[in-house]
């Protein structure tokens, strides 16, 4: 275990980097995430996508014997983890992740959420933890979508993304899974299939458009099917991490 | 209308002290709206609950024929408004909202949500927008819920707020709709029935705990059914507003 107790440490610099800046992120293929529920996924589940390459520890964690041995960890001073942690009322433990994605595969057959320029940090966590609870089998991102591994949207999954894949996909990686049958699904406030009388078949690509935009004309003309959550018409649309959690738990449960 | 310029005016004191203290719109009984989307919404449906008693508009929105003759109508510049908004990209455009609600009042049959200390305002507005999509009844608030006329909770109710009731309850108040023979139903991560096989009769209180501590003994208690969304066991729980949606709209749409 290293002890750092400078603020000027190029370690500590690196640190507040990594959770301030999107381009060091992607320079380093790190990012960082806090919290005990996180990183213990991490430490249990093998993922094909992301591992966790160093423990950064306040002074409480040292005896803990739920830690790993044989992993590079740090330790800071209170104080000074204070400085680099970004909530409010730290664990006391953060780790820094590696993100080296598996090349996008397309199954068979599979539940995929598909996220068009979703730009809200807070939804697309929420979206991601959904879709971990559904059982989706997928996240693809398409145009212009926030960093998925901004703290706030890694804080907001709770713990979940190291469960599911993150693709960032170009329209000829989507058109992959037109090929091989998928049936992609849009959503829309009025007029489409309602979600609760829809049966879905096994192979499902469901996309949620942004709040101010909606979906974006490539993804719109490969759909073939628009489902509708019934609303009253005193409200216009959902939260798009309700309605896409909405959707997703529709077409998981039904049939 | 009225034109303001000086910060120093003390409507300009009153509206920045309603943004932001709880307690002066608690003894007001009013609170600020922000955007074209509420304010057109309170203007054209006569709520039992809530009216608009000022516009505060920048110069944009002068002859703007949308706008209401007869209403108190204050001008401000454009960085003067600036200053009293509360959000990044301002519309030019808010209210001050009276809030008288009516006398809660049980209805023979009806669908309610109840929360029971749910403190974060982001998911408030989620749910109380989600209420008013599913055809919801009311919405009742239990224990130290956060204050739903708080800025950031009306605006994630994206101009919703204005079409349901919204009453702080005592626990003799929830009996009242015990006594009417409501069915008060629970969430619960794993054991309780499948929501998505599950029927409901005409009178049903759905109760949401916080994501903390989960739902509060009284509350508990009072519950005859206990509905589980299910999940995968890589995720332990959905998000709050997303459980409560989910769950929202299983009720308005099985049956």
């Amino acid at each position: 275990m290293r002890e750092i107790t400078s603020a000027t440490n190029p370690f500590i610099k690196h640190l507040r980097a990594l959770a301030a800046q999107r381009k060091v992120r992607q320079e380093s293929s790190c990012f960082i995430i806090e919290g005990w529920r996180g990183i213990d996924t991490l430490l249990h589940h093998k993922s094909p996508h992301y591992s966790l390459e160093t423990l950064v520890l306040s002074p409480e964690w040292i005896d803990d014997p739920r830690l790993p041995e044989n992993l590079d960890t740090v330790l800071l001073p209170d104080l000074l983890f204070e400085k680099v942690s970004g909530v409010k009322s730290a664990q006391g433990i953060l780790g820094i992740v590696r993100h080296a994605p598996a090349p996008l595969y397309v199954p068979e057959s599979g539940k995929f959420l598909l996220l068009d320029n979703i730009r809200d940090p807070g939804n697309l966590g929420t979206l991601i933890r959904s879709a971990v609870g559904a059982g989706f089998d997928g996240i693809l991102l398409y145009g212009d979508c926030v960093e998925p591994f901004n703290p706030k949207v890694v804080r907001s999954t709770m713990g979940t993304f190291a469960f599911t894949g993150l693709w960032p996909v170009s329209i000829g990686e989507i058109d992959r899974f037109m090929v091989a049958g998928y049936e992609l699904c849009t959503t829309s406030g009025t007029g489409g299939e309602n979600l609760f009388e829809a049966a879905f078949g096994k192979s499902t690509i469901l996309a949620i458009g942004s709040e101010a935009h909606g979906i974006s004309p490539p993804i719109q003309e490969r759909a073939s099917r628009r489902l509708t959550i019934p609303l009253q018409p005193e409200c216009e649309s959902l939260n798009a991490a309700v309605a896409g959690s909405i959707c997703m738990f529709g077409i998981a449960n039904t049939n």
